[in-house]
């Protein structure tokens, strides 16, 4: 890690507010609404990961309903490639393909648009923070059937201790992200 | 308006998709993600926002879940300036304000943050499409409770027959509008 990343990351484990017992009792849930209100912070962020994926040949990036819509429009037109909303069920107009993924009670459904991109592109996914993992590897199928090619998820915050990365690398998605937070 | 303006409105009502009979039979509705997949209009379209507010003296943009956060996003890092996102009812894990708006049946409700910004900030909202102007209207009453100042709403697509823009310059929120479709 250099210098100038373990500041960056110092400064965002400083600036994600923990809003205690939401959306119930027991669960710290990690807010990254101050990040957006910080610029300058903001814009460290997006660099980061430009500077990561400059040199992949990516073709698209695929923002996850709805946070993952804010990173992924972002980092999207810093690198001016085209962004795919991946959205809830019944939210997309036109001829859509569909995954379920599991939640903590039942199911819920992640669409895509089947000409979101073309066979063969690589795609990078972005979400805003990784727990499960279930509704980044529900976009990695979406895009899959559509014989693209998914080359990483890119996060601001992992909670490792929700498995959801090792889940996502055991399924063949790598994941990035800038920082942890434990579940104390 | 300038001839590169009239180009560019001419390539986007030429981009942008109509679906027919979604959500339902008889509406037409215009989808904006072929925008999404077109970098370069994309970025034509920020730069022309950005170009109309960069000597506005704006504290912050505040985008309308969900596709708001798409423009809402790239604008705000274009930009430089914190943004803020308006979400449907229980999504937002802090302290809300909340305000109901009209549906075609029933209503729906949007939240703010009490601190997503500062009284007295001047806020433009943005959204991708502006229709009865329901959600828009929620966004400034939202704003205007915090004491900030809503100096506009930036949309790509207006659809005037629904009288949206109209009602909502009635009620002191100025919209400005790319492109505008007709009902048909």
């Amino acid at each position: 890690m250099s210098v100038s990343q373990s500041s960056l990351q110092s400064r965002l484990l400083a600036t994600i507010r923990t809003v205690p017992d939401w959306p119930k009792t027991g669960v710290h849930f990690r807010d990254i609404t101050p990040l957006f209100q910080s610029p300058d912070l903001w814009a460290e962020v997006i660099s980061h990961f430009v500077e990561r994926y400059k040199h992949r040949k990516i073709d698209a990036i695929a923002g996850l309903e709805a946070r993952g819509f804010i990173l992924g429009a972002a980092l999207a037109h810093s690198m001016n490639l085209p962004f795919i909303p991946i959205r809830k069920k019944g939210k997309l107009p036109y001829k859509t393909l569909s995954e379920d993924y599991d939640l903590e009670y039942g199911t819920a459904t992640m669409e895509i648009h089947t000409d979101a991109c073309r066979p063969g592109d690589k795609v990078l996914l972005a979400d805003d923070l990784i727990a499960t993992g279930g509704t980044l590897l529900a976009g990695k199928k979406l895009l899959d059937r559509i014989g693209a090619e998914v080359i990483e998820a890119a996060v601001v915050i992992d909670l490792p201790y929700l498995r959801g990365a090792e889940k996502c690398r055991a399924s063949g998605l790598p994941v990035y992200a800038l920082i942890q937070f434990d579940g104390d």
